[in-house]
């Protein structure tokens, strides 16, 4: 429970100082400048006043309980003041004072060494080197941080990694003149975490809307277990910036030299159905229109304008993010074409004309919202001088009080003129936006939210776990007896494809030479031969790759030739099915630290090697969420069939990967791993994984 | 010269009228505001004063000379008060009425009508339907509009063909407090047009960046040449919105049905250096850069910040959008090294820490200014409660003013409590931002433009005019020849090309089975058999195409094939050059109407049926422009080898694309054409066209 921490009775200042210019003393100044009602201590050695306060020499001089304390003392001082705060059974520290895990080795034992203090104690620790929390709740604001931006009660809470970023999120909501709910930025995270507070803020009913700032994750399960929860009743916009060590990790395989800096965290966001966000503007702007409006049923949007120009722009947008322009309903055109101007527009985008007033603009909206074929409205009002605008902005406010689908309002003005007007619209809690661009992206993230939360709610999922026919032991064993080799040989990965009923291309390795004949009688034509040898590098330039045998005759022919050019290595020969003519495509795993694996894929050949069209998912999958992979690429088309080609068995590729999200679930020992490529067909019994790369 | 628009030393208002709430009042109104220093003229039939202004009965009885007259009475109306104008002597008319060529038959009859009698008078005509012209001239305002935003002096001009557009576009400007310096938007300019302003905004030395909106051009060619003279010399930031009657057009090409609705203008801009948007919040944005900061010689971007999260935003916004991060020289390292706080991070990005002062931020500022291995600097300046901001302010206000490279700032900041520090900022000149993007944003556009004109700058241009050796009449006859045909037939189209020495694989038509066998002589091994006929719709489906056949034997067979299958057909026989493994790729055109040819480019097969991966360009084509078309797919990479490939004759692709350009110069009446595929491989001579299509 973070209640001591979010909205404490008592809170001590240890470090406060009399110098303005200080975090000691700034943090007294913004807890009187919010109209925190609860007692402040602020403790000073010496002072005996601190900023019209009465100071203590020590926390444990305080005479009373206390919640919170913040602690801004030099960090080797820490510790001390740690102990004294057990003793006096503080609940809760900020500690905003750095120098701990961030500067290195010295640090890290100093962060250590506070934990413990606090475990000992029962304290909770916010941060080090964080910039502290705020709240906003009318009988008991708090603004226990050293920043600066003016804060009002609003619907939007902020979790910030970064606190700068978090300040700049909070200076923008401010300037738009939006409140905020809650607020916590928290530094090094020593103990309280990220998920804890995004468990928090989801369970605080006056957060409607959650903006997080991410730039790595500790705990990545814990975080996809907690936001996963909270984006089944209430949306989380995320936004992630810079390189993770996730990505920088130096790594062996396709798939992981495929990953990009970002890549782990835009698949756990995908996860967890956190809407993501690469821009700080357009993450404020949307949490406006999710912290007054309802979620859409789905992706039809109807568009009412006075004024041609910017409804093409609101068009562009919504179609270009994958909404649609509703098409209007018979009734809705009759009526539209009734009592509109004649002149009007009565197709989606409705144009009322510039002349409309209050009683047009109420009728379009009315008429609109209850058409069936709607699933939210996007309203472009520009204000003529000439028109009654207050009239028109107070019928928006009445019936957005009562709308079930969400609204959001292009407001044109010059806002000192018409303040009036545009007071109106901020009051009925309608999100009014500058430009028809940023209603529209406010709207398409609205609409991305509810998408998320139809998908999840779909009951045909398949799960893994109903795969009953893996050997799991088999591939245990066949990993653990592997000695001090990275990388599993061809046949033991092959072999752990076959204990988790991946089908894989026919395939023998032998000895010697004279046994590929054999082989082949197995195998079948056309065969393929590959000659193994480390000492073989490019198998290829090497003409240690022998495609398209197609008879025995030729066979003979091969081998003699093998005999002759490799006949002196220590080597092994691969004698597989021959599959052409397929749709090739890679499938990979990243096991990455804390999290498990990575799955990723893409269509072979050129589309991964130049396009890097590929797509990347959080293992364990649903179903749900391996068709949203493969959907995801930009050559999707090309396994449902193209240039006169029958698509691929699609049924056959899901249950492939679903088959290794099974596999890479029951052994997290599996660090790497390509299958690469995969040949697929139209026929399911044709769709063979042709080579296999697997490192422990 | 519009002068008499822009400048009016006198104006009228016929149809000016005493209710407020009317155009005609508005207008007068908006002149009053803004401070119009000539006389001004209301007309109205019977009101003897209108707003306070003496009124005349008829522009005729007006007594001194008219300028300009806005005219807003009744459509049918106009005619006659042209009339008027015309006698009275008016230069230039404003026709703020609508009811002309928008609205169909009459309204354009009408407006056929209008520009006639401005012939008659010599009277230039700015609309009808449209809004007007601003500007903020020291001791000359105009405010010849009925829009209802103040707007103040700037270097910012602004040509919107929709009013709405233009109108929002100037209150975002207005309300980020942000000056302009000419406004128009012209509406169905029926006279005055487009090219036309933007040339006058050209010439005009204190507009520094003009803002241009455009829905479709009427005058593309007019509009290249123009612009292309401006942008020579200053920045233009185009916008597109909404779809074209261009892209519409029904097509029956492969390049046709690749064209996008603003894929001409698209390719317009780009061929005139205009910086594209298609946001209007970072149109105006970049605009403000451009108002003040001169343009980067280079790509490389220096930051400095006193925070950590934003500075990231910064990076992956710059990097993202093909910008470096500069690596800074050993000097500029010793430099910070040695002058700012020992934590200070001395590598690009510079984070002077958040106690950097005046002095701090002042080093670091001009040491990275003076590397010569930056070409730009973004501040990232967050205003911490402990730090002289005002002192920091100052010196980077000292320092904009001397600098020869371009800063943009990023201040982070409650501007209420910072109101003076922001001040200083805004009055040094230097463009400001509240977020890490859109400062960035800035910087990449003023970097886009930079590198347009070194480009257009370069002197090693190939110009097709060069080809000498092509047979321009031998084509036309052809042209002229085939009747009543809209394609030419394979041979023609194959002549075509051979006229302009553009490569084909080698070909023989041949009416009669028996002479496949002699043609194949001609062509070589392999070849290819294709049974031509109307009646055969689905060539490979009804085995009309032979491929790979390799030798005599094979080709007498396959002959005695098609004579059964076909040999009651009115068929004809192509026999071709067979190519394989070479790189595929599609080249074709689409003419405009007015604009001339778009050329487009990109790799066949799969990149261009799944992926649509082409780029298209504005013929005539340039040499640096053919290679910059080559390298805006996706899929360049192929055409330099991939997968251990070697690359194709990129020499002699430019060869083929530039004889390409000179044929469709030398004919426009050529429609369409697609050249489909391409074949291509490392060896020049070994580059061919296999298929073509023209329609004429």
């Amino acid at each position: 429970m973070l209640d001591h921490l979010f909205f404490p009775k008592s809170i001590a200042v240890i470090g406060a100082s009399n110098r303005p210019l200080t975090i000691g003393y700034r943090i007294t100044q913004n807890l009187k400048d919010i109209g925190y009602k609860g007692p402040i201590y602020p403790v000073h050695p010496k002072d005996s006043e601190i900023n019209g306060l009465k100071a203590y020499p020590s926390i444990t001089t305080v005479p009373a309980d206390v919640d919170l304390a913040h602690i801004v003392v030099k960090n080797t001082m820490v510790p001390q003041v740690m102990e004294d705060c057990g003793k006096k059974g503080v609940k809760v520290v900020i500690i905003n004072t750095a120098g701990f895990k961030e500067i290195g080795c010295a640090g890290i034992e100093l962060e250590k060494q506070i934990v413990e203090i606090g475990k000992k104690y029962n304290i909770r620790i916010f941060g080090p080197n964080c910039q502290g929390v705020m709240n906003t709740e009318k009988n008991n604001p708090v603004y226990a941080n050293f920043t600066f931006t003016r804060i009002k009660p609003g619907y939007i809470s902020i979790l910030a990694q970064s606190g700068g970023v978090g300040e700049v999120l909070n200076q923008r909501l401010s300037q738009l003149d939006v409140g905020i709910r809650m607020y916590a930025s928290n530094g090094n995270a020593a103990d309280i975490s990220i998920p804890e507070i995004l468990q928090y803020f989801g369970q605080d009913p006056n957060t409607k809307v959650i903006i997080l700032h991410i730039e790595s994750l500790a705990e990545p399960q814990e975080f996809i277990r907690i936001a996963k929860e909270i984006t089944s009743h209430k949306p989380i916009l995320g936004m992630k910036t810079g390189r993770t060590a996730m990505g920088a990790k130096a790594v062996a395989s396709h798939t992981g030299a495929l990953m990009k800096a970002d890549t782990a965290i835009e698949a756990i966001f995908n996860k967890c159905g956190i809407i993501s966000f690469k821009d700080q503007e357009e993450i404020c702007q949307s949490a406006i229109a999710f912290a007054s409006q309802p979620i859409p049923q789905g992706p039809r949007v109807g568009i009412i304008t006075n004024t041609g120009g910017p409804a093409i722009i609101a068009t562009d947008e919504c179609i270009e993010a994958g909404l649609t322009i509703a098409e209007l309903s018979e009734e809705t055109k009759y009526n539209l074409k009734t009592n509109l101007f004649p002149e009007a527009s009565i197709n989606n985008p409705v144009d009322v004309l510039a002349t409309a007033g209050p009683k047009e603009f109420a009728l379009a909206i009315e008429t609109l919202l209850s058409d069936p074929n709607i699933d939210s409205l996007l309203i472009n009002f520009v204000t003529p001088f000439f028109v009654d605008c207050l009239g028109v902005a107070n019928q928006m406010k009445r019936i957005a009080q009562v709308s079930s689908k969400p609204i959001v309002v292009n407001t044109m003005t010059d806002k000192k003129q018409w303040a009036e007007t545009v007071a109106i619209i901020k009051d009925s809690d309608l999100p009014s936006y500058d430009l028809a661009e940023t209603a529209a992206k406010a709207l398409v993230a609205l609409t991305k939210y509810g998408e998320y939360r139809r998908r999840v709610s779909e009951k045909q999922e398949i799960r893994i776990s109903e795969f009953k026919d893996v050997n799991k032991e088999a591939t245990k064993d066949t990993i653990r007896q592997r000695v001090e080799r990275e990388f599993l040989s061809l046949g033991e990965a092959m072999g752990v494809l076959y204990n988790y009923k991946i089908p894989t291309a026919k395939f023998v390795i032998v000895d010697n030479p004279d046994d590929i004949l054999i082989s082949c009688d197995y195998v079948g034509y056309p065969c393929v031969i590959k000659v193994l040898s480390p000492e073989i590098i490019h198998k290829t330039e090497q003409s240690a790759v022998i495609l398209n045998i197609t008879n025995k005759e030729q066979l003979s022919q091969e081998v003699g030739n093998i005999k002759k050019r490799f006949g002196q290595l220590d080597a092994k020969y691969l004698v597989q099915e021959y599959l052409t003519e397929g749709t090739e495509v890679i499938i990979g795993a990243n096991y990455i630290e804390n999290l498990g694996h990575l799955i990723m894929f893409g269509l072979g050949g050129i589309f991964v090697e130049v396009l890097k069209d590929v797509a990347f998912a959080v293992n364990p999958l649903t179903y749900s969420e391996t068709i949203q992979m493969l959907q995801s690429i930009k050559g999707y088309k090309v396994l449902e069939g193209v240039r006169g080609q029958k698509g691929i068995n699609l049924d056959k590729l899901l249950d492939i990967i679903m088959r290794l999200s099974k596999l890479l679930t029951d052994c997290h020992e599996i660090k790497e791993l390509d299958l690469n490529p995969v040949m697929l067909y139209p026929e399911a019994n044709k769709c063979k994984v042709v080579d296999v790369r697997i490192r422990i």
